[in-house]
């Protein structure tokens, strides 16, 4: 561990996944907040757009270029495509670079080009970014200063089902990802959809089978695998604020049945302080998870089906953006895995 | 169309399908509320239990007899396992009746003992009793004095797939269901799970695998298939009052592409008052069949996966509930359809 | 009453006051809706903004010039400025003229001029306009062509507090009115309250004693006094969509007593067809009047303080708005009051 | 400062105060959680009654003996009625008692068998105990070991009044406080007004102008203002989990203008850790305070009408209950007043 606290930035400090950045790193005990960017609010304080930051915060939003000077890591919230040439000044500079967008996300190129449209501009900066999901890449993670953090749906997704599909339990073809995830994952921008009398008291799918987290989770499915793996992947919008639910479906291989799924996932997720593999009989639920880093697993398995149902629960603002980049920063900058991230989820 | 109105009573009126049935009959058009009643309540006006309906019916609540003894037609909204004493009652007094809960719906004893314990009292009220979902069983419903009312996850998952099925488009095998409930669904008795700040901004599947509601899919989609289908079904508890909202997962058959999936869709709903299949682009969501006795459906193909994505949403208290007994009461009376269900979903 | 039915059109049907009084004309029996514009969406259909409709009202949107050329009664669901004009072509093309704006409701320019800015452009117009609330103003009402549809504050606050001032039972002086809406009283139009992970398990007052629907409460409270009525008035945001609840507190004079209040008030709405007075011991809730055209009044008598309290609660898109132009409609042409406002509450 | 962690037991732990207080002592950097006692779930565990709580503390509930036995610090969440007995054991045995409930809180036994029924049983206590509300009453708490952790009502109330009193600013008559509270103000115990689909959507008023917390109220209003206060008090229900929202109305004296005011607050409160007084033009909302032990206060001068709003939000289940009292412990055993207390109210 250094003897120093680690200096971090956070560009687009006033999204939703950056303000909540902002919120742990504040409270961090081996890290301090060193600077926040913002395009949108340059010259404000904090506290003039979160006014519950008052008193607490008023650090003044700086230019890009000022918080990539004056951190050792640098927390990108910004929209895809913008990261790439942040990334390239950081690693020009020498910092470590989080970026909580996709552009680091998928290793194939043209996968990026056919769900996000546009190119890799450095293809160096792709050949050394890291997949930075720690429950499936610490190592990779430990020795990287270029950090993918996985997107909020990927994350629940991959949790759910790479223990699965590692133990060769499950069958690689079929899987079927129904998610359900809060407001807060549409973001801070105004819409028609997130509009309070359009979403309370509502609910519906979006984007149906043709959600860009879909090759990402692919990916992360694949590896654990070990061969190609083709999801559908349903994404709903939920009427409240925080967390992504994900309900997976897979159909289960001769043999495996529930003892050896459970015992799969206690030992996949054995030594991890922040998967909690749910007692037999429970379901995960986000209450559980709420404003916490954990990632809730239940597996349920159906006899009558052959299908082995896992339900995964995460804070997607926490595990599934800020909280996991926080992780990230501590695997790299070799500070305990849990320091600044010792939320435990209010009762309610 | 008969002369007078039809005078339909209420059992078990003070619960929450009975109180919305209640409402919907105070507006019907060719039938009056001749009696409501409850046990709980017996001898307390409704406007006691409901102070929205204060100075609108203060009607008091009698016993089951009286109910029977005053009514044309006589719903029951009762727990399993009561109704069929009442059924004894209402047949033998030439009363039609319709039951809102599960004691008519499965076909076969042994279902209905593995799922709920319990045998059949009076096969002969069993054989004469119609699975009233008028979009798959009209003509029966039109001669049945005796109706079973559908439950609610069953109304929106037949009227997803039974269409599909019975095109031959999709597998019988591998289906998957995945439904959303608003807390209504859980009724008006008070539970943890539905206490307030325990179910609000939460979210979690519930009775995983093992739902009561699941026989009842499987026979309507059986019959739709001519084979015996076996689907894995999941409910989740919405934080919301009204609604389910319902997504389905089938393997496409060969030569099954979108526009014949279309078609088929179309075709079957095409003359029906309360099913709307949405355009092509548009996914059915809770908010545009609240509290009318709509059903949407929206049809997604997902040529990467070969799969036929099918969302329905209906109001679990409407068309799950109090609306399609209304609609089944105007079907066996000769009244029009659509009588008292004119409601228009708001906007907000 | 008229042998055919009313034509009725909507200027801005695809606001959110506009769209609730479209879903009201399209069930009322002795109107149809002729005709809807909307600048925003002109071309569109109905169905297009508000998917609810899909099916049941496939409506174009036209210019304004068409609805009133189409029209019997036109309904203004425009922004304050606006509605002059409209009234002028309407006057003088011998329409009805019903303004759910602001822009008739102040008699005194300079208070008009003081809160919204702007000055009176037809003075002969705010001559003949009638303030159109008709528990207060019914005769008025009647013999009028040109109708401004009162506020949604000022129908929940004049109900609540009329009856006391008129009986001389309250003093005038000292009035306290708290006021709790739901977020679609902020219409339609995005703004950063009402994004919906904002308002969302949050609350707070806003405009603080100053809102411009102040001097429109105290024009009706202090004719009711037949004296200057002065009140301080906040209102508040709630986290639901419909409803307004207004917790009124004035000073009772000596010789008011608890049943000299409520005989006053119960006299006062005795023959009222959508004011209920609450029973001693029970309180006024937005439940018990959602998508009703209710306006539910309780009293509560603090002998500790001399204080009466009134608690008023109306659906703010109804009997705040689109029930009340209904209403009003419904008195200009002969019809019975409550045609097409037979709304019940749901109970839940 | 101790040297050791000082030894917490909680009473009642099972209940939403107590699982809250629970929660902020296992992050309490100088207190550990020593025993949990619970009637209802003695010999279960926390994670039993709280799945948020698995893996992260198991401790089982035992005995109120048992919990005295083995803490430094007893907090009792229970019902009132209940702690007199606590206390004297706690006080027999040496520990510090910090009461959650409202058995210490009322000075006059009259005023507590007026408003609770009952007398005292022990008044050697009763003249020990403290009314700790720490800006009111920091340096008592700190001599004191028996101490009434207020009520979350009185809380926001005497926060927002007290400074205008005590200065002379406004009139200690005529006051009225109109307070809006999320639905865990009525705890854990399921009740028809607490039920999910009885509530959400809804908002009313309830023991209106006969709540309990009356009197702590007027009792705190009273020493500040150096002569007896009454108010007029009426507690509302929000739905939404968390928070209380005070709106407090009270008549300006001669010379109070909206600078006096202002100033009084700001030296009122100067050194306050957790109460920030709002820059000019903003108001308090419940959405800045949630989850933190800050209360916000935002001062609004109505000229029209010689009034002072004054606005006040806390989190009722933190400053207004579990917060409060890890406050209290915190002065009590001469802990830096924050600790443990340092959380930032979530942006969403």
């Amino acid at each position: 561990m250094q003897d120093k606290k680690v200096k971090a930035g956070v560009i687009g400090a006033t999204g939703y996944a950056g303000i909540e950045l902002v919120r742990l790193l504040l409270r961090h005990p081996h890290a301090e907040l060193a600077a926040v960017g913002s395009v949108s609010f340059e010259g404000k304080t904090l506290g003039d757009v979160y006014p519950s930051l008052y008193g607490i915060c008023e650090m003044t939003c700086v230019s890009t270029q000022e918080v990539i000077r004056l951190s050792d890591v640098v927390f990108a919230c910004v929209a895809h495509g913008m990261s790439e040439d942040f990334a390239r000044q950081c690693m020009d500079a020498g910092r470590v670079f989080i970026d909580l967008g996709a552009d680091f996300r998928l290793r194939e190129e043209e996968d990026y080009t056919f769900w996000y449209g546009g190119t890799y501009q450095y293809k160096d900066l792709h050949e050394q970014a890291v997949y930075a999901l720690p429950e499936i890449n610490r190592e990779a993670v430990k020795q990287s200063r270029l950090l993918a953090n996985p997107g909020c749906y990927p994350t629940s997704a991959a949790l759910a089902l790479a223990p699965a599909l590692k133990a060769g339990l499950v069958s690689p073809q079929g899987i079927v990802i129904d998610a359900k995830s809060g407001v807060t994952g549409a973001g801070k921008a105004l819409s028609d959809t997130t509009h309070f009398p359009a979403c309370n008291e509502s609910f519906s799918p979006y984007k149906i089978a043709v959600h860009r987290h879909t090759p990402e989770i692919e990916q992360t499915l694949s590896d654990a695998a070990g061969q190609r793996v083709k999801i559908v992947f349903v994404p709903h919008l939920l009427p409240l604020n925080r967390g992504i639910l994900t309900t997976a479906y897979s159909k289960t291989l001769p043999g495996a049945d529930e003892e050896a799924c459970r015992a799969a996932y206690e030992d996949f997720y054995r030594d991890e302080p922040f998967v909690r593999v749910k007692p037999r009989g429970e379901a995960a639920s986000l209450k559980d998870v709420r404003e916490s880093n954990f990632c809730d697993i239940s597996l349920h398995f159906d006899e009558r089906t052959d299908t082995l149902i896992i339900v995964s629960a995460i804070d997607n603002m926490v595990k599934g953006a800020a909280g996991q980049a926080v992780q990230n920063m501590n695997i790299v900058f070799g500070l305990p895995e849990d320091a600044g991230l010792g939320m435990i989820p209010p009762a309610f």
